[in-house]
C-alpha cells in the first residue's frame, strides 16, 4: 500500500476536519484509496491547545512543518494570501507537494507557485480552491482531459447564491436575506468578497487556467457582485422566465480568452437555474463532450476537507504531472468581445413618448429589443416614475455601455440603469 | 512527457472516434494530458477497409492485439459478454492494461476481469460503461474518495429518459415516443435491454461495485423497464409534483446493499427531475460531503470516446492502482428492505362504496395514503371503470406486492395496478 507523510498547516474549520479525518478515517481511506497516510506534523499558531488530540507534534511556528524533512506533503489551510504564499514557497523549495484551499493564494501567485513547483518536481493540489467537495478540478484535468473546453459557466459563490435564493422564494430583500446567511453562517460578518464577486472571480481565473491554458492573472477578470440586485429585478427576471445568479464565466473566442462573474440572467428551463441555496454548481460546455454539469456543496469544512484529502490520495498515488500553464496559443484579454443579450431596467418619468424616444435608441444603434415589460401603473409613487424592463439582443459589454449612457441622458430617465447579462447555451 | 502504446480493438462507432483521436488530437492530448499515444495496433473484423487512415498496422485477429508485446493497452470497443471477454481476459494474462466501455461484460464478468487484472498488476479503466462522456467513475473513484457513499440515484439509460421526455413534454404515447427515438438514432432496431432495464441495471450493478465495495453480480439487481408507464401516468405525476423517471438506485443500509433499477416519480424540485432528452444524471449522497450531481450524455460516440481516452491517460500516468473489490464488510442482498413512497394507479369500476373499501386495506395494514386523486369522470367510457391514484406512505417492496395483490381481489378493482416508487431524498 502506498503512504503519504503529512504536514497539516492550519486547524481551523477545514485544517480542523482534515485532522480529524486522516486520524479516525484512516482504514476508509486505506480500503477505497489505497492509501496510508502519516500526520508528522500538525502547524498551529495557538499550539497544542487548538489541536484536541494526543500524541501529535504540534508546532507554532508554521514554517517548522514546511522545513520538517519527514514531511511529504504540506496542506495549507490558514488562508490569506502573504504567509501563506511564503509558506507554500518555502515548502516547495525544500520540495514537498503541496495541498491547499485557498483561491485567493492562486489567484494572486498561481503562476509564480506552478513554475516553482516544476522546478522542484513537486505537486500542487487544489481541488478544494473550487466548489468545494463536488470535483469540478478533477472533472476538468482528468475527465475531459480529451477535450477542448469551449466555455464555462458555474455558480461558484455560495454566500450569493443563498442570498440570491432567498429573494427568488420568499421575496426578501438583499439586507434581510444577508442578515439570514450570516445568522446561519453562511455568509461572514464582513461578506464584501462574497458579496462583490471578488471570491467568484477568484475561482473563475483558476478554472480558466485549468480549461484555456492561459496565466492566472486576476487583472484580467471583469466582476460585479451582487449588491445591486434589487427583488424587483429578480421578480422581473421571473416573469421573463428567469432567475438572476451570479455566474462565473470563462469562454475560448478563437484564442482569445474572456473571463468575468457577473449578475446573470439563466434561463429557467437550465440546471443552473435550479441551483439552490449555498449550493454550487458548475457547466462545462467542450468540444466532443459538449455540455457537463457538476452540482454539490461549494463550501462548509466537511466538503472542503474530503476534497483536500481526495488530492491526498491522488498525490501519493504519483500526482498529476501536467503543466497547468503549458504554451498555448491562447491569450487572456480584458475587453470582452462576446455578445449576450442583456436585461436593462429603467425608471421613467411616465410621460408620453418616453417609450418611443427609448426605443428609437435602440434602434439607431441596431440593437434589436427581443421583450419589454411595462405594467400600468399601480399606486400614486409609480405616478411619478414607472419602471420599464427591456430584454436587447446579443450586444458586447461596450455597446451595452454606450446604450447605457445614452438612455440616461434623457431627461425622462432616472440614472441608475440597472442592467444584467442574459447566459447563453449556445456554442 | 508519459508515452502509452495502444492496441485499439473495434472501429463501430466509438472506436471509430477513439481511432480519429488518438490520430488527430494528439497535439490537445500532449499539451492537456502530458501524454503521447502510439497507436501499434488496431483490431477490425473487416481488415484494412474499416480503417480510414494510412500507415496503421491492422490486423482481422483481435487476438493478435491481445498478444502483440509492443502494446501496453487494449482498447476494448467491440461490445458483447463473449468475445469481448475471452479477448480482455487474454490481454489482462499478456500484461496488458485494458480500457473498455462494455457495462454488459464488466456486469457479468467484473469479478474475474478484476481479480486477473490484479494477479497481473494491470489496470482496467471503464469510465466509459457508464454515463459515457460524464465522468462519474472518476468522482465516486477519486474525488469522493474520502466519503462513505450511503446511496446513489441515477438516470444511467438515454433512451429511456428521452422516451419519457418525448412523452411528459409533447404528450406522446410510449410506441410514438419510441419511433422517434429509433428514428433519431436514439434507440436501437430492437429496444429491449434500454427499454426493459436491463442497461440501467448493469450500470448500477458497476457503480455499486465501486461505491460500496461489493462483488459485480448482476442477480442482487432488481429491475424493471419502461414498457409499463402510460401516458396517463405521467400526466398524474405531473399533478402530483413529480415526473417519471427511470432510476438505478443502490443503497447502503448498515451494511447491506441494495440494488434496483426502476421507473420511479422524482420530486420536480430535484435536479434529477429537470433531466431532460438523452441526458444522464447521477446523484450520490456522501458522508461528509452529501449530495453531488453529475450531468452530462451518457452515450455517443464522441463522448464515449472522450472517456475510453481519459482512461488511456490515466494509465499513462501510473492509473489508479485500485482493488476494484477489497474486502469489505458490506454485503448484497436480493430482498430490498429500504421502504419509500410509492404511487398506485387502480383502475376501478365506478360504485358506490369503493374507495372506502380500497382505503380500508391501505388502514388494515396501517399503510398511510398521503395522496389521493380521483377526478370526476368525464366520458362514458369513464362510466364504466375510473381511474384512483394514491400516492402511499414509506413501505417495503414486499409491503406493495401484498397491497397490489389484496386490492386486485376486490371485484371492483381491474387487474394490472400501475405501482412506481417515489424517489426520497432523505439520507
Amino acid at each position: 500500500m502506498k503512504s503519504l507523510r503529512v504536514g497539516l498547516c492550519g486547524v481551523g474549520n477545514v485544517g480542523g476536519v482534515v485532522l480529524k479525518n486522516l486520524i479516525s478515517s484512516s482504514s476508509l481511506l486505506e480500503l477505497q484509496g489505497g492509501v496510508r497516510f502519516e500526520l508528522i506534523q500538525v502547524g498551529a499558531r495557538k499550539g497544542k491547545s487548538a489541536v484536541p488530540f494526543e500524541g501529535i507534534n504540534v508546532t507554532k511556528d508554521l514554517l517548522d512543518v514546511a522545513r520538517n524533512r519527514e514531511v511529504d506533503v504540506l496542506v495549507e489551510v490558514i488562508g490569506g494570501t502573504d504567509f501563506a504564499y511564503e509558506l507554500v514557497t518555502e515548502a516547495i523549495k525544500e520540495g514537498k507537494h503541496v495541498v491547499t484551499a485557498n483561491k485567493a493564494l492562486l489567484a494572486t501567485h498561481g503562476n509564480e507557485l506552478f513554475s516553482l513547483a516544476k522546478e522542484n518536481k513537486v505537486e500542487i493540489g487544489f481541488e478544494a480552491s473550487v466548489a468545494g467537495g463536488t470535483p469540478v478540478i478533477k472533472a476538468l484535468r482528468e475527465g475531459l482531459v480529451a477535450n477542448k473546453v469551449k466555455w464555462f459557466a458555474g455558480i461558484l459563490n455560495g454566500t450569493s447564491n443563498y442570498i440570491l435564493t432567498e429573494m427568488e422564494s420568499n421575496k426578501s430583500s438583499f439586507n434581510t436575506a444577508l442578515k439570514k446567511a450570516q445568522e446561519l453562517g453562511l455568509a461572514e460578518s464582513d461578506p464584501s468578497l462574497d458579496i462583490n464577486g471578488t471570491d467568484a472571480a477568484q475561482k473563475a481565473i483558476i478554472l480558466a487556467a485549468l480549461a484555456f491554458h492561459v496565466p492566472f492573472d486576476f487583472s484580467f477578470v471583469n466582476f460585479e457582485g451582487i449588491e445591486d440586485i434589487e427583488l424587483e429585478d429578480i421578480k422581473y427576471a421571473k416573469e421573463l422566465g428567469y432567475s438572476i445568479k451570479h455566474i462565473a464565466h470563462g469562454k475560448l473566442n478563437n484564442s482569445l480568452v474572456s473571463i468575468n462573474a457577473f449578475p446573470t440572467l439563466v434561463n429557467n428551463k437550465t440546471l443552473l437555474s435550479q441551483v439552490g441555496k449555498e449550493m454550487n454548481a458548475l457547466e462545462i460546455y467542450s468540444e466532443s463532450v459538449g455540455s457537463t454539469v457538476y452540482y454539490g456543496p461549494g463550501a462548509g469544512p466537511e466538503p472542503t476537507a474530503s476534497a483536500v484529502i481526495a488530492d491526498l490520495v491522488d498525490i501519493a498515488k504519483g500526482g498529476w504531472d501536467l503543466d497547468i500553464n503549458p504554451n498555448s496559443d491562447n491569450k487572456l484579454e480584458v475587453s470582452d468581445p462576446d455578445t449576450v443579450s442583456r436585461y436593462f431596467r429603467l425608471q421613467v418619468k411616465d410621460e408620453t413618448g418616453v417609450i418611443a424616444k427609448i426605443s428609437s435608441v435602440f434602434a439607431d444603434k441596431k440593437i434589436s429589443i427581443e421583450a419589454l415589460i411595462q405594467h400600468e401603473a399601480k399606486s400614486k409613487e409609480d405616478l411619478e416614475s414607472i419602471p420599464i424592463v427591456i430584454v436587447s439582443g446579443e450586444i458586447s459589454q461596450s455597446a451595452s455601455d454606450n446604450l447605457k449612457e445614452e438612455l440616461e441622458n434623457f431627461p425622462e430617465v432616472i440614472p441608475g440603469i440597472k442592467n444584467f447579462r442574459i447566459h447563453s447555451n449556445k456554442e
